[in-house]
């Protein structure tokens, strides 16, 4: 019997696995984080608060991977989602541009701020630099996410640099949410820089310990940094302790890690890819990251058969500001990406939704 | 040769222990978490997303401590001060009765939320009910912390009752904040209840575990819960998973250790109680965690001798609301009280602070 599912969020798949479901939904790795970042910790025996800016050690080992910077830039937080948030309720007032389709807790982020969010619509899943051009300058801040999710895409470094000029000349911020710049596919990150930039980051991604909730913020203007730790102070203190220590020793490991994930990422990437196109999806190439973001006709229809008929869980693109599109996460063994394809396959007999 | 200190916040203070510096500023037990929660806890290897309401284990074992509660009831989060910016964030507008003196965060959180914080001043440490009656009726909520930091106070069961139903006939939101319930010395805990209650606790005090960030909200008001974890879905996810199995070992901790730990606290509170008594100081007696908040004379001046003369360090009065007092912290061996108590005893020769 169909129910008639709560489709106003992605809260009714959360959590939602096991039982033969097949879920393309969560975007998190599902290959084990580094055995060092587990079986090196020990728990520490003075459990009293550390600096709410971030244990040293852990800034320190961080500032060696951003060149010129020191321990002071950056501040440890419980994931990129908390520093997305002290960093907007820092900044307060005024606009944010969110390039479209978003990650979908950017514009309740701005708006419970107290911000506005406008929006510049992704050409081919790319910043339009002149649309970014124009809409930026009535702008306080614009959040850029490449790789992004969640869409797979990354931008060109020309644009970045050309973002990184643009918001300099006109005094405008640019919080660049990095979380998958470790999984891009086709070179190396660039890391967007100036005393205008705010980078966001997290170890979820990277080493696979999304549950840890350990991310930072790092900003090259004190002020900023200053102020978000006087918000933490009153809303959070200290990220966790015992977290802060698996960061460290996660970053420990070789940087093989890193490249043999790379590899397991990028052939669940093709196999996916290759398979939606075979199917007759239109879709982007994924550069970065782990989402596809295929166009589909009656979504909510087709999302629904999905989950109810097939046991394969999909998101809404509209949650993500793309209506009329489904989103996927592919971090998924290559045998669940195929099973959920063959699946699609036979749903798509049942919902007209190419 | 003397320095200005900053002494608009706190901050100035945090971390700066060592080097002979006697610190009755920070919050925090000195005393040792129980070993069950740190040799107990192996970290899992499973590091994905848990539920942002918080683990189930965790929330069914203090639906048992909540009687005719049930683990939807409760919400997990970073510590109290998560729980209590989710709240206001939730209720969102309109005022907030504060009673003065109150804990330094409670300002900034209501009014970050945007939110009015409006006050009712305490006499002899405890809410005069007849002005709380008076002022509560503009307001949406009231926030109440019994035991108290900065007083040390607790309300007495009649009061606690007698809010409960005023605020129940008006329809107000009582916030009850009880970080502090196991560390009373005088009596039982009572736990405020009713639709319109949000209990607010922590693991922090009870069990010596501040830096592992593990608090939470109960609410018989299935809407708070919710509204609470769908912003928590954006702004950190859920509480850090390593955590949460700590203060789940904790739980499980005989009685006796809470029972051990009040006997400490209890002749810390004499000895300190008695010997500002002996100093001359006008203070209330501290019933309940671990704090004093004597009267003094040119505060400012002392608590920068006390300092930089003595290495002791003091909290001003003013950031609780309580110009003309100092507040002091006892988490400390008795032998650094003593200590303390003789650097305070000089340091009053210089500054005349009765």
């Amino acid at each position: 019997m169909t129910k008639v599912l709560d489709l106003s969020s992605p809260a009714v798949f959360i959590g939602r696995q096991g039982n033969g479901v097949i879920s393309f939904g969560s975007g998190q790795p599902d290959l084990p984080p580094p055995k060092e970042a587990i079986e090196g910790v020990n728990i520490r025996a003075d459990l009293r608060y550390g600096l709410i800016q971030g244990e040293l050690p852990l800034r320190e080992a961080l500032s060696k991977e951003y060149p010129g910077s020191t321990a002071d830039n950056f501040v440890i937080t419980n994931g990129a989602s908390e520093a997305l948030d002290l960093i907007f309720r820092v900044l307060g007032r005024g606009k944010v541009l969110l390039p479209r389709p978003y990650y979908y807790s950017y514009p309740p982020i701005v708006t419970m701020a107290g911000m506005e969010p406008v929006y510049t619509d992704l050409v081919e899943g790319r910043i339009n630099i002149d649309d970014f051009r124009e809409k930026v300058k009535d702008c306080k801040a614009v959040l850029i996410n490449s790789p992004s999710n969640p869409t797979g895409r990354i931008e060109n470094i020309s644009t970045l640099k050309e973002i990184e000029k643009i918001t300099a000349e006109l005094g405008i911020y640019v919080i660049s949410d990095e979380v998958y710049k470790d999984l891009i596919y086709e070179r190396e990150n660039y890391h967007i820089h100036g005393d205008h930039v705010i980078t966001v980051n997290s170890f979820s991604k990277t080493y696979a310990m999304c549950g840890v909730r350990v991310g930072y913020l790092w900003s090259a203007d004190q002020r900023i940094a200053d102020q978000a730790i006087e918000i933490k102070t009153h809303t959070s203190m200290n990220t966790n302790l015992v977290g802060q220590d698996m960061a460290l020793k996660a970053m420990n490991v070789p940087k093989e890690y890193i490249v043999e994930q790379q590899k397991i990422w990028r052939e669940r990437r093709d196999l996916i890819y290759d398979g939606f196109c075979r199917l007759g999806f239109e879709l982007w190439r994924p550069e970065g990251a782990f989402y596809i973001l295929p166009k589909c006709k009656n979504p909510r229809e087709f999302l629904t058969v999905l989950y109810q008929d097939y046991k394969v869980i999909t998101y809404l693109g509209e949650w993500f500001g793309a209506p009329d599109h489904i989103r996927l996460s592919y971090a998924l063994d290559t045998k669940l990406i195929e099973e959920g394809l063959s699946r699609i396959e036979l749903a798509m007999k049942k919902v007209k939704c190419l």
